[in-house]
């Protein structure tokens, strides 16, 4: 694919790198998995995927308080964390001039732990971005589980994130006669739920989850 | 969503660990992007979404010579590479034991900057992997194309990357009345081809196209 608009690349249109704000909430909020990245004590790099959630200016995690990897980031390191969409790929007229579109985020700041009720709040707000409605659905956390939790916050500040989107298809004073070119869009979509093979009939879809994949289309 | 088994927690079925390389490489050969981790020459992490292919024993990178983010990377530091698929997400009984079918990998090595014919077979490979075909339909890189262009690998070496998995429904145990439980699927796929506006009629969608578009079910 072409190199000079990969997706580490900032040069001409159609890529290009912007500071609307908006822009990136609607990219952090039609995702649902991110990269961690920040750096052990020992000074190499480290980084996980992590399902998230966009709470105003500030991106939400969780992890279990068993697992060290967590820990040793939360106590105020500097951290990044990347979310990107490929929406489609570009054909050109040449492998060189072949591309990608995409939107990518990376925010960097200082995670912050958060504890008591502050930490139930940042995990009933996951649940609901992650599947809106289903906290009314069924039981919620208890305090234990919430202890037993690590409820992590990385700001979203101005100056502290980078936005990076390419749109759009090839350029047409590059076309060349007979080669077809153009753009294969990427989707990603909810599937049909599979209910538990345990369960009986007479269990309807719940209404979270008919919600979720009438949405489906706008989670791309 | 379940921080138990959240995406960064290792702890009980059904969630593992596994050390199938089979595994990791049909992880990595159906997606397209992953992000880069490393730390700066002043200790800080950086991040960055990648265009990937696996060849084999070794994750190819690329990127512009103009820009200097892959340069400071290129020269054998230490770095990260995570890939992931959300497969879907697994609604429970309680808020607690929600939770998300995916897989994701961490590969950790020290980047080598390919040159020569060794840069060129790696961005020739690079296309073939993420638009099988398409080298045959359109002119292929140029000299002066490759040498604008920074190619990069990370050794897939043993005991150097971690598989997660997290697949299948929640538990029947914790099964309760009147609740649904389930799973909802996640998936990636191409949607139709965008023609160029600017082409004619006459141009049949090319073969590289149509196979991609095809195989769309794989790319999950």
């Amino acid at each position: 694919m072409n190199p000079r608009v990969s997706l580490e690349k900032l040069t001409r249109k159609p890529q290009r790198r912007t500071e609307d704000r908006a822009e990136l909430d609607r990219l952090l909020d039609g995702q649902l998995v991110g990269t961690l990245s920040t750096v052990t004590t020992d000074g190499r790099p480290w980084a996980v995927p992590l399902l998230y959630a966009r709470d105003g200016d500030r991106v939400l995690l969780h992890g279990s308080t068993g697992a060290g990897a967590l820990r040793q980031v939360a106590a105020g390191s500097e951290a990044v964390f990347s979310v990107h969409s490929l929406d489609g790929l570009v054909l050109a007229t040449s492998m060189f001039e072949h591309s990608a579109n995409y939107r990518s985020a990376t925010i960097r700041g200082a995670l912050q732990t958060l504890t008591g009720d502050e930490a139930w709040d940042a995990l009933d707000r996951l649940s609901d971005v992650l599947v809106p409605g289903r906290r009314d659905e069924v039981r919620g956390m208890l305090r234990k589980e919430v202890r037993a939790t690590v409820a992590l916050a990385l700001p979203i500040a101005d100056g502290g994130w980078i936005l990076k989107v390419r749109e759009g298809d090839t350029e047409e004073e590059l076309a060349e006669d007979g080669v077809w070119t153009g753009v294969v869009p990427v989707r990603t979509t909810y599937g049909a739920p599979q209910r538990s093979p345990w369960l009986g009939d007479g269990y309807a879809l719940p209404p979270s989850v008919r919600a979720l994949v009438e949405r489906s289309g706008t989670n791309e």
